[in-house]
């Protein structure tokens, strides 16, 4: 035969943008590798310039951001870096988004709507992204929305494992927030084997103009109720879920939530709220404004390093989650 | 200018695929068209041959095909039908699709499942559809899973109208089977201003070996209920929930919901279920083994038609649903 | 470099749906590898499941499936199947197709048709598939409507050397049983060192009304005839060209064609013919109403195991066929 | 609503390459109009320069080439006007290509070759083209090389009205040059009632090294042949069949094809050939080398112009050729 | 026929981000529409919400943006606004970007960059644009990165109409102010029939470390410079280039560019110029911080109407530019 | 795990077009290859037939074609040859074009142009490139018209190399023949720290009907002059150039391109020219006709041949150019 043969390397990258860089480290530092060296800054007017400082030909590019605030910057920087690492001639890109932005618009609720969870799917592909790997999608139909493999993690096992360690489970009741998320509150009573409780919000059928009240479905009476959700975003939900509980007895209130988007009046909410305790992990960096004493934060890094791994050694992420498997 | 300048025209025409024919005459007879007649036959192999009779060149083509049983078969059919319209020069082409297939199969659970209801969308578009037009989908994300224009009609005035005119109102509750569907049962609460109750399955605390039982949330005794989700299949789920119901002092049970899948077991549940009334639209033909005098079948055919002709006249299908808009 | 370095590594997995399980058994045999243990039924209204039960990630997939009836539910299984695939990170998706469905579907015979053979290779294509291999296509064109590698195996070496075996070649005439199939039989002269005939369908021109009438063109008078084409499907041109031979003299009639799709009234028409035996290869199961004792069946299973371990090892399927090389 | 409403309008707008203006002038006279001024020319290195001197914005455009010598030239050209006509915001491109290059490259006859056909579809779809329309492609498989519509023109209704206006038919014999091309000679067979004859190669069973030998296949002793095909190329297949006929006893023969290709040898092949007349229509223009006393060449300008008008006024290009409809 | 036939009709309809809401209704104005009722917000984590008002259905649709600060999310509004209207059934979008962000990444000057000016151009193809409608593009090159119709409009008739209006053309030089724009400034001299100059940066041969020095080519003494460019962005090339003009003798500096970009130092930098006139047009809104004495502001309105009306209309876009045509 | 292990393999293979068989074969012995035995021959019609005579599967493929005259025949066979081996399963395809077609049409200057050299990228990518290595593009941003990685070599090494070891450099001034390449000029200078100068077409504006002249910018009298470009075509830019430096004084004047296309009247005009030396590289054949006396011709192949070799084992190729990287 005319030609050369050599014997096949893999070789993997890990970058990462500037929206989260200290999970970013936390997650190299597990993988034993640094996150690639890379010039990364805005212009005057904004556009955002980037290059990396080493070659990542014939690499498994990991790239790394989560859409924190300011999230439409972020994520244009990712797609910026996807191009960049298509252009250098990246064996394979694996796109790493602990929280995924948009993904609460997932649907037309109306005429003359986007679907921006599709969209950012979509820009994601066309930038040149090959593979998702994200941590507990608001829908698990947004999988469904990227044309390639989706790895989903979950944060189920790090968050129970700390609720379960910590609370007298007898006492323990889990509590949806909403009618819309009894299917995360499932997914934890199996796993602690706690009772269901759901706040849920109606029109007050005697009081005119669409009032709605918060009614109580289920006994909280001198329970300790952890109220769970993927996501705490304004803290207005949740808040207001933990007063009703309060209200209808309950003897304490933690709540529990993978994405600690925590914007706008939430630093105030979670100061002023009765709630003992807020559990969120790092997908992504707390703000500054915070008041990080009733808050715990645990870390998803582990987890994402350990499916980083695999996905680049071609074992398997469903065997990560045995519960899920 | 050298050519030819001629004032524009627009035709509509309207097909048929063999699974539903009487709901393609009803909703072409609501339109004051005919179906355009097309040869469709088996050959001895199974393959399917189609012609259509008449030129589509230019027309703005509307296929009907609903997934009913055999459902693969079926979607076969709609592919080769788009095929044939795409390579006869259609200048737009919509599927209705009254039943989506394997809807259900919207995400993966666990690993190394298909995303089904995802694949059929690329498929259509693939064979050359550019925009659907389908009634109740299982989840609202399956709207993002087409990459176009999605016309998303509802069943719940048409149902709601039949049940509101025939219960007495202050006696009605609004029962979700299944903690994932009280979506759905919101929407009715809603539009009837009736109260709200859950059948909720889980395992049984006192029993090992994960038994689940039925527990009904919220206060369904003496109460006329109606049982809410967008589809029945075998009827499982459904009957299990009325019992629970009888158990805990219903009055009545009625069932409503869109698509009368009505699949294996269902006809015998049916029969010998308590309830007194289950309540279809002709989304799907009726399994000639069900039993038809418990049933009461309500027409999406005016529904469909009024969309198609928006669609075709460029006017706004979000007007037929004020509540939605 | 920043980064992790190891040596790469290939891994071969062959996957099939359910049409034709004892073929996948068999070709999974001769690579001396097991069939991937996977879950697959059907649902009570038709939708099909699937889940492979081993991780495919980074594997070079090989996925069988026979376009045998019921073909829609078949193709679809092969399409759903790629789908969960793709998604579980295979690193690429050979589907092997012994016999492939819809190929005479190749061409618009007038306005308005499906071209159904491209778009199965289009839907292929959309569900993920990277390369089809496949055995005897109706005719060589269809490899061009697939946009990707088409590897193409033949039965001739296995038919031929089985009837060049069994019969006195200086008694043996090729005949095409239609002017359309004259390049099969061409190929047979070529290899068996054969005179050829033709059996010829035309309209009688002494009779109105478009009668055909089978001419034999070439001397078959006291010769052993083999009557060769792709497939036989119903039987019907099969069975009357050979009653042609025997009415022109031909001394014995056999029949040699790789895919054996006897649908509809074949199983009649075999048992009823005075052809003395009938040669397919096993691309398709044989149906069970058909009587076996006219028939035999050669397997592919050995060409097509070569063929995916050639793939695999990068080496040269063309090389398989030097004749045709 | 906002905005602004008119009535809309049409526009058809013929333009040609200039591979062979003068059946674009005859086309475009059959439509009343011109074709639109264009300025094409090459460049010193061989580059080709194209501007069209009128608005296309929103037209229906018409662009014919046909694919003659030098024909990559010309198909390049015409991606790069069918580029042009896309940048300039047309409404539809349809691409009129009397003669299809490559179109004998349709599969892969061994290994490592290209299907230059299918490319040649891929690369007018990627210049922007969204139908094309041809005559007589040398496989109907062609068609289906194409994503979207293909309008596939019949000289069978030209040739056979002058060859059947002409000849004694009660003399006439349908031939074929080959055993590949028989399906042709069917359709004139039917067409003209005409008994059908082949010319046949095979190998000399009495001689070594593969020499071929022309047999007659089919009764030819004293009549006029006229030996029908696609294409004439360099004219060895179609002369070594004529001069096969005459040893046979041929009285007369005439030559029938769409495609007078006429390259290399043909001019002096056709020259020297016994064969009294030589038909084809103008989808190429006749090499300026050949002897034009036996050759008749017949006009597609009318039928082009036909299919033209149908497929802008949203026709049925299908009824023009109700024999084939 | 069977079916619906009626006359076609067409809609154009207007819209706009919340960019530069004066210069979309500016635009609005001159064609005689409103701006289509649009409700935009962002949610408080910065997700972007957007709803149009009325039913796109069917509509020629035009949407405009300009990529002004802050730009990645104007741009993500804007490829969300797109999204919508594609789900709208929209029947093209035509989306105008008087500002088109990143164009001056159009290459990678070293390994391992974005091209971001082709990856803007990539994701409004992905979000559904049909069609650009731009003014000034940093490089022509730019249109080729869209895979579609780019209508590229000049500012050059405004700016010179206004600096020959004004200026003694006798006394009159056009400069460049850096060996990369000579482009520009050539149109500007045909158009004026004044002489060229060139400000050149060099590193100075004399001195070590790459010190630049501002050469000025050709000859400014006692002249009316005009310093053109496509675009001001922080003000530091025109600044010292207008130094360098008057440090050779100039009598007079203006400046004159498209896009006053003006971010970060540019307030301070045009306000201690010695420039005595800053001309821009009103593509980009003018920062509030910028001390707008100096600066003279032309409207693109008209011209962006008038091209708008001619796509809306099919006219030609190019008759817009006699001088370019 | 059920499957097949085997370590992983790479394989290279260079494969060539016809357009410059001794720079493939130069490369080629650099790389320590054979270039792959390929039969390719044109047909009487001028059709292109391609075979590769050795397997390619598996293989990384690397493919040179030079754009030379005839330049469309070249480009179509490039393109064919892609699908072959697309079509023969090769793992990547890297097109090497030392000079790229149409890289001059890299714009619309006008309405209802084409964009060329998007559409030979788009050409190339729709045949089964993945990868595109070339020299000295006319413009950068050509890199952006393809969809994934362009290596872009540069020859400015190998030139100033040459001009830098021949002339006394303190007498060297390098020389931009047009304003629009004073960016080539620029990095020169900067390589061989020599002075600028220009020389600018302008309108005489003392002469009516737009006479232009040819004024020389900067000092060349007694200077030793490099008039420097990426392409010399016919000849006519750079001669007149060089007259108008000897007019100006200038003692020498030598030429240095990348290119050396050197068609139409290129001969004479290099003939008849004072110009000293005229430097290409052999990214192009020499036309015959050239008289070669005064012109010097550099290898490209060893850097071609070191940027495949790092391309094939994930080096990086910017690396190659330092000043560049």
């Amino acid at each position: 035969m005319t030609g050369i043969k050599t014997t096949g390397q893999k070789k993997m990258m890990f970058f990462s943008g500037r929206a989260h860089p200290s999970l970013a480290e936390e997650v190299a530092g597990h993988l034993g590798v640094s996150v690639v060296p890379t010039k990364a800054f805005d212009f005057a007017n904004g556009e955002i310039y980037v290059r990396f400082q080493e070659s990542a030909r014939g690499a498994d590019c990991f790239l790394m951001q989560s859409h924190t605030a300011p999230i439409n910057k972020w994520i244009m920087e990712q797609l910026i870096m996807v191009d960049a690492l298509k252009r250098a001639s990246a064996r394979s890109i694996t796109v790493i988004v602990p929280f995924y932005g948009y993904a609460r618009q997932d649907k037309k609720h109306r005429g003359r709507e986007p679907i921006s969870a599709r969209l950012i799917a979509d820009l994601l592909k066309t930038a040149g992204a090959d593979r998702i790997l994200t941590v507990d999608l608001h829908t698990d139909q947004i999988q469904g929305f990227f044309d390639g493999p989706v790895d989903h993690l979950f944060a189920l096992p790090v968050l129970t494992d700390y609720v379960g360690g910590k609370v007298d489970r007898s006492k323990l009741t889990v509590v949806s927030p909403d009618a819309g998320r009894v299917r995360v509150a499932d997914r934890w009573c199996d796993r602690l084997g706690a009772p269901l409780a759901i706040v849920h919000k109606r029109r007050d059928p005697d009081v005119a103009n669409q009032v709605t009240v918060h009614e109580v479905v289920g006994d909280v009476r001198g329970r300790v109720c952890v109220l769970v959700d993927d996501m705490v975003d304004t803290g207005g939900t949740i808040c207001a879920a933990a007063d009703a509980l309060f209200a209808n007895g309950a003897e304490d209130v933690i709540v529990a939530a993978t994405h600690g988007v925590l914007s706008g009046p939430a630093a105030d909410r979670l100061k002023n709220s009765k709630v003992s305790e807020f559990i969120f992990t790092n997908t992504l960096p707390t703000p500054s404004e915070v008041d990080v004493d009733k808050i715990k934060v645990l870390s998803m890094a582990p987890t994402i390093a350990r499916a980083v791994r695999e996905v680049f050694e071609d074992g398997s992420v469903t065997s990560l989650f045995d519960e899920q498997a």
